[in-house]
């Protein structure tokens, strides 16, 4: 039987990924290239079918691509090959590139959420395998989720299922980037914590280490600042946990899924602040089904989105 | 071909309520009976067989049934037969009823839980026929869902998926009986509306449709009230619709089923209160997606779990 391939790409807010992936789930080639903004969805799709068809150009000792799968930072319509919007590429709606880019590319061509296409590669060859279903959290600049049973996507009616970011924990609490209070990514996500720490130091001379005044802090910063004892650290991430504990709990009881995944930029913050939103999560469950929430971190790090983009091109 | 029946059976808080149902979801025969409460599960499990045997024996103008199913307000484990804890019935948990109720009826007895089956009646027989994916709030004493998918339940891997009510939609809210802070339940239920009128109106003479100062104060007095133009009532009820907005909200960014139903007791409160629900959902979804919110109100009233109990019945 001959070998098939297909290309994964993923649309991160700094980077974009593409990686030649066989039907094995191995990446065999990669590329990273940095993200830019666009300022139609014309010149977005004449970039996305440039840097798909160098790299496809570029690997020619491959067989052609079966697919080419893109994962999208926004709410996605796959049936139709559509974005409903992605902050991370521009402020146009209804981004209609699936098609665009088989005109272009010749190959057929899948467009996906990508923590959709992350919650795959996982289910494929990561923390997720053999798992009758999962939950993924995907924990970065925003918060991502995704549903998937028996190594399909649940996409909902819309194709948008799975937004755990953008549902409301904590009612009146905080703004989020999508005009709501009190969503989980107002409150866990990279920039909900740096945004509090931030508040928390408001006027006061911050460790250098956090980027000082300057605009360099990052999440991480202040989880190693938490690390290293700064209370004003501290006491975000506790906040941060707690409400991710929330998040766990709320998907348990909705989803009751097999095994949570927490992956993102932000869960590389370690244990100090995933192991005690666990805590909080078993807290909150039902007492007799405490020991049934199971929350592993994903294993696959930046490959989870090609691969799982890669699984898309594969599946018929 | 012979027509078959089951036997459909709903424990709700003060009522029992018994069907007698052929194969085409038409409800045949009908007994309500009280709900009692028990000291043990041998008492609980003596009881119901005793109620489904009396039954069966009273309408045996019909075939013997092909299964009697029970439906419980707490969380199940249908595949095993066992309901985890009902407070309804008793303070004991783990009830291992179905094998029981099996051995002493000598026909095959599933158990579920009671928004799994009333969801499953509409979707056989009411506003949620034909739908591909639909989640069901129940709004009672306490508060259900359910999330059905091409006609089968979603349950998880513990069977307890659905539970809506135990979401945190208000972290640090209001303490919910679960233990826990913010439960959607803790801020929708009759229980609730209830507790924030009496709090409301604390030390205050309060209208007489209200139950005055006694003990009969209802979810739907309060609501009556507000619907009159009563201050302290119309706070209330609006932060129920509030509260039930962000639940809906949650639901569709999460799940996005094709239809969300509103059913229970409370939702007889009627548009006073769900449509004000309906639009704040509306406000917090991803404005592309507006439009595509669609909430009905459930149409079969108290036969719904009957039918749904007896429809996992006829499935093998």
């Amino acid at each position: 039987m001959k070998r098939q391939y297909c290309v994964g790409m993923d649309l991160g807010g700094t980077n974009v990924r593409l990686g030649i992936v066989d039907s094995r789930g191995q990446v065999l080639r990669r590329r990273r290239v940095k993200m830019a903004r666009f300022v139609s969805k014309a010149e977005l799709s004449d970039w996305l079918g440039m840097i798909l068809g160098e790299f496809i150009s570029a690997n020619r000792d491959f067989p052609p691509p079966k697919a080419a799968v893109v994962g999208f930072a926004g709410p996605t319509r796959s049936s139709a090959g559509t974005v409903y919007y992605a902050p991370n590429v521009g402020r146009f709606t209804h981004i209609d590139v699936g098609r665009r880019l088989e005109r272009a590319l010749g190959l057929p061509v899948v467009v996906e959420n990508d923590a959709n296409c992350a919650a795959l590669g996982e289910f494929w060859r990561g923390r997720g395998r053999g798992a009758k279903s999962l939950f993924l959290f995907t924990l970065g600049t925003g918060i991502g989720g995704s549903f998937v049973i028996d190594g399909d996507v649940w996409r909902g009616e819309d194709g948008i299922a799975g937004e755990i970011g953008h549902t409301v924990v904590m009612a009146g609490g905080p703004r989020c980037s999508c005009g709501k209070s009190g969503c989980l990514e107002a409150l866990v996500s990279a920039t909900a914590i740096v945004r509090d720490y931030r508040e928390a130091t408001r006027g006061r001379a911050v460790a250098a280490s956090a980027g000082g005044a300057a605009g360099a802090l990052t999440a991480k910063a202040v989880v190693d600042l938490a690390r290293e004892g700064d209370r004003a650290a501290r006491a975000v991430v506790r906040r941060a946990s707690w409400a991710l504990g929330i998040g766990i709990a709320n998907v348990f009881h909705l989803l009751n899924p097999e095994v949570i995944l927490i992956g993102g930029g932000v869960s590389r913050a370690g244990s100090f602040l995933i192991r005690p939103a666990v805590e909080e999560a078993r807290r909150l469950v039902f007492p007799p089904l405490r020991a049934r929430v199971k929350v592993k971190r994903t294993a696959l790090g930046d490959d989870a989105g090609i691969l799982g983009a890669a699984y898309l091109g594969f599946r018929p």
